[in-house]
């Protein structure tokens, strides 16, 4: 019984994982689509969000089961708990790679992206397909060698993100308000996107620790 | 025993609910500092962010010491995991609220907001706070009948969100680029405000009928 148990623990968290990776894929293709041309990367980001939703569900369910049949204590209860937490933050990371499709859909055939800010987009989603994979690789290993690193990533974000207001606001931006709008909201994406992948961590450092992590 | 336990279960829940309460005076203050000429009441959201945290932070170890002490099932299990979402989306309320309050500092003594649009951030401030309110009484009570209510009232500040970007967009806006992505923020954070009240009554019924409610 405690063998199955435990078989079904890890079934979990390797699910759990396999949607870090998941959402890591639907961020590298949006962020393809964003800066490049080919909305088709855009619409495979569409068509595989029912993927993250459904196990997130499955998480969710596999979680209250095992809470009810089998009464963990310490650090399985802990593992539950923070499975909880973790798979709403990364079913959130793929609502917000979802969104950056949508973004490109529906400006398609025009870019949403001025060619200008392609190369600082391009850099915000590299960080942010790398986090998503740290996530993964920490909810496998709950190695927290990873989680500075991880955090020095969002700051990069972070910067990137605040360092396109000076961008906008310029007397030389030419792109239309418009435009501006968009940007805004995409750069936000992005660094939502980071801080959920923090969270993750966060909640996976607490497995081990037995700390309630501070509310990024 | 089972009778010192549902007096926990109970207080854990009229916590929750007070931290609805909560985050919705911090977002009438965030939105009348707003809207408004008085930084005070963006202050006081920032120097009571604290109690919010504290109060998530407080829900989420008493949860953890009822998984592990009773081994709760059924509704009473449903009533631990709703909660541990439910803090979490209403912790970000506040965030949210005190995002609202950090740019009416930031500009300060210029007002953030056109005068043009005053009347259109107050409208979905007052849903908002209005929505924190009802999120709060169907954490007390658990009357689903609100739950409709508040899903159109969600939508009505989706709408309200989308009908600024042809405001923006619009040839004869005058306030410039920066503002406009101040204001693209600001809306955004009202749009997410809205959402997450929705989740935390989602997640009410899910007590009530057991079934996992979709993702908003």
């Amino acid at each position: 019984m405690r063998n199955e148990y435990h078989h079904e623990l890890d079934a979990l968290v390797h699910r759990l994982a396999g949607m870090c990776d998941s959402v890591g894929s639907a961020m590298q293709n949006a962020t393809a689509a964003l800066c490049g041309t080919d909305p088709a990367r855009a619409d495979w980001v569409l068509a595989h969000e029912w993927v993250i939703d459904d196990t997130r569900r499955r998480i969710e369910e596999d979680v209250q089961q095992l809470l009810a049949r089998q009464a963990p204590v310490a650090t399985d209860l802990r593992v539950l708990v923070a499975a909880l937490y973790a798979a709403e933050s990364v079913e959130r990371m793929g609502d917000l790679a979802q969104h950056i499709a949508t973004a490109v859909r529906r400006r398609y055939p025009e870019p949403v992206l001025p060619v200008l800010l392609r190369g600082r987009f391009r850099d915000m989603g590299g960080i942010a397909v790398r986090l998503a994979a740290a996530a993964g690789e920490l909810v496998r290993n709950r190695d927290l060698d990873d989680v500075q690193a991880m955090i020095a990533r969002d700051d990069e974000v972070d910067r990137l993100h605040r360092s396109l207001f000076p961008v906008l606001s310029d007397a030389e931006w030419d792109y239309g308000v418009a435009t501006a709008v968009d940007v805004t909201l995409l750069s936000r994406y992005y660094e939502r996107f980071a801080d959920h992948a923090v969270s993750v961590a966060r909640r996976m450092a607490y497995v081990v620790t037995g700390e309630l992590p501070q509310h990024a």
